[in-house]
């Protein structure tokens, strides 16, 4: 916490030096006690420049996934108000499970650098090497139905595809359910696990991986990320992952609050805007069966509709669905 | 496991004694073993007898829920082929929920004698007295989806009631989804929980919890217990709780196999056949909001239909229902 203080006196004044008499003043600490601090932010990555005299100056901050990044003028009231990072994790969605188990608040995040057991979908992996993605999971305990868990994943790739639209100015499109897609390639994956009776769910935890600064030969092959696919147009930057996964916490309080107070259908609509799925052929596959049809519709559940070769029009609320041609 | 090799010998012999010479060359170890591992059959219960010159002889086989009692000629392939047993425990279901996400199999049955935080629905508490109960959760990994869950518990409450009514000759009934009664009152819960991801169950945790010998000052006031009802019906003994928690595994491997096999029609023709709902005028409360109706029918997921005032059908798949005048 006086970490985190020190740094925002440093960050508010970033064109001038504070001295350390102000600055033991404000924490109410010794000079020693100061210089412990700076030197544990720059551990974290915080340049801090620190001259006699003058005192110190914040030169340049890390885009780390950390606590004190994250909370900086992040403007929500409930997501992302309690943060855990890590360098190097097993899988963020494993340690959130664990500590909802135990209790965890509603909007507590867990965020990683790297994940060395990164879960997809039905027990796969989720690639996630070190330092260019976002793997994040979010403690979540709504009121409602274990059915009714698809419209937690489709509202969270709502809120991940507009983020990216917002911070990356990347036109992404979703694929049901969970998909956030660029030209047909994967830039996110979403994996939401839950608690429950058999009619109500204890807590739900939100899974999200982001491909953001990773070069192309570090993922699969259906894979890409905001760096490449901003490279590709002409623009070779990193993006913040600090800013991307901010605006991911904001969008998802936003969505979250207005399913609590007008129900899913507005969400709905949002999705339907951003899928390029409704219209087209898709081929959809369950427990080992598949067959072919039109996506047709999203049901009030979240569901994915499909209108087969007999016209007939099938739910899908499980299973793999792939565009064909 | 040699407990259970050097007991299995003495349960064959019932009648005469054993020689220890003879329990060594089985057990492959010394008269000394044989002596530790009889002294802590005695300890769990077992009243062995042991005469020079004769040998070890059988007198009797305590009414416990442990391992080797459970297994003994129990009629199943997978349900209760894995037992761990307590005395006390804080609640069946959390220890089993534990041992399932560390990858227990399928079938696996967690078993206690008392339970200090009995589980009930919605975090209600549900009393467990010492040894007069039957305390067991199950895990079970079926391939269904979180909403198919239901599934799970009407079948659980079907096999707990065939198995009270072949083993205590009781006319119990089933109240929708999960309870077990006699004449109005309670002498059984069961709690479904699960671990899913948004198209898949991982595992769910079934527990329950029937009272057996239980005395009605020990149980809240709407619940009574087997022993009390066998009393109030002119017999005056204590159920077998190894037999009855035998039998409901028994059954529920019954019925588990004919849903994976035939599906869930028949299993809710047998609930339909033990319930005294259908037909009833019923009051159901969900999220503190209550309607009245008549309790039509179950849907082919378990789903209570109640007819309301206006001839609506509305569909009920959570919250609580109890039958009016």
């Amino acid at each position: 916490m006086l970490d985190e203080k020190i740094l925002n006196v440093l960050r508010l004044n970033r064109d001038s030096y504070v001295s350390g008499e102000d600055l033991c003043k404000l924490a109410g600490i010794s000079r020693a006690a100061i210089w412990k601090h700076i030197e544990k932010l720059r551990e974290e990555g915080y340049d801090i420049e620190a001259l006699p005299h003058l005192g110190y100056k914040l030169v340049s901050i890390p885009d780390s996934l950390i606590a004190s990044e994250i909370k900086w003028k992040l403007k929500t009231k409930v997501f992302g108000r309690s943060v855990i990072s890590y360098r190097r994790v097993n899988s963020t969605n494993i340690i959130a499970y664990e500590l909802a188990e135990k209790g965890m608040k509603e909007g507590a995040v867990i965020l990683a650098d790297e994940q060395v057991k990164g879960k997809g979908r039905h027990g796969r992996h989720w690639s996630s090497p070190s330092k260019g993605g976002i793997y994040m999971s979010c403690i979540l305990r709504p009121s409602i139905a274990p059915n009714e868990i698809s419209r937690i994943t489709l509202l969270a790739a709502v809120a991940v595809a507009q983020a990216i639209r917002d911070v990356a100015s990347l036109d992404v499109t979703i694929k049901w359910p969970n998909d956030i897609m660029i030209d047909q390639k994967k830039i996110c994956g979403i994996l939401t696990e839950m608690k429950a009776e058999q009619d109500s769910v204890d807590f739900i935890v939100l899974g999200i991986g982001i491909n953001v600064n990773i070069p192309l030969k570090q993922l699969p092959k259906c894979a890409t990320s905001i760096k490449e696919e901003l490279a590709s147009r002409g623009e070779k930057i990193n993006l913040s992952r600090v800013d991307l996964a901010k605006k991911v916490l904001e969008k998802l309080e936003e969505y979250y609050n207005i399913m609590k107070s007008e129900g899913f259908g507005p969400i709905i609509e949002i999705w339907k805007d951003l899928s390029v799925m409704i219209g087209s052929r898709v081929k959809v596959s369950i427990h080992g069966k598949a067959f072919e049809g039109l996506a047709h519709d999203i049901d009030p559940d979240g569901a994915l509709v499909v209108r087969t070769e007999s016209g007939l029009l099938k739910k899908v609320s499980s299973g793999d669905v792939l565009m064909v041609r």
